[in-house]
């Protein structure tokens, strides 16, 4: 059997662009996997890891011959990258990436390339720890998750379908959507309990007695707070590239706050309940566990 | 071996005092217990289950002889509890509690009793799961949890040391401090991440494409709002009961929700970076998994 793709470069291989390697190898999807990255140390750990097949810190020789190249960089580091793929790399090989904010990253491969090639496919795989690194990945990690590809009316429907049969092959649901539905959803889903947690165990941290705090934590801070101990840097970039979808839920959550908040002052047990019910019922009816 | 109680009721069981009993049984640590509540159906479930060797839904017979009496109901229902105990049971019983706000219930047994009887012991085992009800109950709920006990001057040392006695009996350990400071604590580690985890759900699914939103909650949405699904009759009684403390947290996190907006609104990376990256920090120091 042909692999779906002969040659890959995974551009970043942390936990998202490493899972993604290790799932393509295990079930034969990709023939062979070169890794591109700024530090040889890590590069070579996943070398080492089984991750990738062969590695360089010299784009032009990481992505020679590929026919396939997976951005997994940080947000910040994509127009960057574009701009170096767009002087190497044939309009004919399939390129997408793994970006949590969409706009950002098409709107920087538009400004690389002066338009949206036809074979660049624009996605993001809901999935994720709050670890991070090539030592934290693992082949499994996309089984039964969604993936959201974003393509346009421009985009070339067989690379869309290379795409999606390299996500569903390594056990993932693809669905498609607009780029700036996604970001909308992602916002709403995981961008903004990221910013309330890290914002919680901050207001918290700066509280005197926090040491004392922390200790009296349960199992409920323990979940509610686990995403706080996610990448600052990965989360200042999705804050920064998905701020306005953002800005939107939090106006929203703001407002929604400030009515609970007037409904505690005024000790209405009523709304007060009226509104926890409702948030209990909205959780228990979509989302198990 | 004589038990350390004789006879106690336990006057609410679900999964806090359904647990408590199960574990003292387990431990030999009440010789009979009795169960007390409003409905029959629940207190009949409670026997079957072997939590309760008996039960009755009139209070003075469940607390007749008892030498331990202990309050696991709603905040709410503890003000009529207690007026009806002052007139049926002995100062000499040992009364403690195990709600999740301290001052409210002192207050509340000072209103029924003129003063703070000697032999009341104030507790808060800090345990529990986002279910609730005595089918949720297990012996092992308290192993390695804490439980803050508030007695004041006034309380019985002896009365003090055997609740200690039978929370550590059932796996606990057990820290004093005073009612004001539980109540600050638990705010900041336990109330308002319910409070925001109830907002953040509700806040989502008031909004039009909810039911396509919550499709794409990952693994971290999850976990984040498990707490939203707890009961909101008990989450309406603490957040009223605690409003005080519940309120200046929650103004010292609207305050850095605030400044991180405005970061973001600024695409102020830096200040971002550093507000996550001090997050991070501070859970990783303080919490494990």
């Amino acid at each position: 059997m042909t692999a779906l793709f002969q040659r890959a470069c995974i551009i970043g291989v942390g936990l998202i662009g490493g899972s993604l390697a290790r799932g393509a190898k295990q079930h034969g999807l990709i023939g062979h996997i070169s890794g591109f990255g700024r530090r040889e140390s890590h590069l070579r750990q996943a070398y080492e890891l089984g991750v990738v097949d062969t590695f360089s810190t010299s784009i032009e020789d990481a992505v020679a011959e590929c026919d396939l190249i997976v951005l997994a960089t940080p947000l910040c580091s994509m127009p960057l990258i574009l701009e170096q793929l767009k002087t190497l790399v044939s309009e004919d090989v399939v390129i997408t990436d793994v970006g949590s904010a969409k706009r950002s990253v098409i709107q920087a491969v538009k400004n690389a390339y002066g338009k949206l090639p036809e074979n660049f496919v624009a996605g993001h795989p809901i999935a994720g720890t709050e670890k991070s690194g090539v030592e934290a990945s693992f082949a499994e990690l996309y089984q039964n998750r969604c993936v959201i590809l974003t393509p346009d009316n421009s985009t070339n429907p067989d690379a869309v379908q290379k795409i999606q049969t390299l996500w569903e092959g390594v056990g993932a649901e693809v669905v498609m959507m607009t780029a700036a539905h996604h970001d909308e959803v992602l916002a709403a889903t995981s961008h903004v309990p990221h910013v309330l947690a890290f914002t919680l165990v901050d207001t918290l941290a700066k509280m005197q007695e926090h040491s004392e705090i922390f200790r009296f934590a349960a199992g409920g801070f323990r979940d509610f707070t686990r995403i706080a101990s996610s990448d600052p840097e990965m989360w200042r970039d999705i804050s920064i590239e998905n701020s306005d979808a953002i800005l939107t839920v939090l106006r929203r959550f703001q407002q929604s706050m400030d009515e609970l908040c007037s409904a505690i002052e005024q000790q209405d047990g009523d709304q007060i309940e009226t509104i926890y019910r409702r948030a209990k019922l909205a959780r228990d009816q979509h989302i198990t566990v």
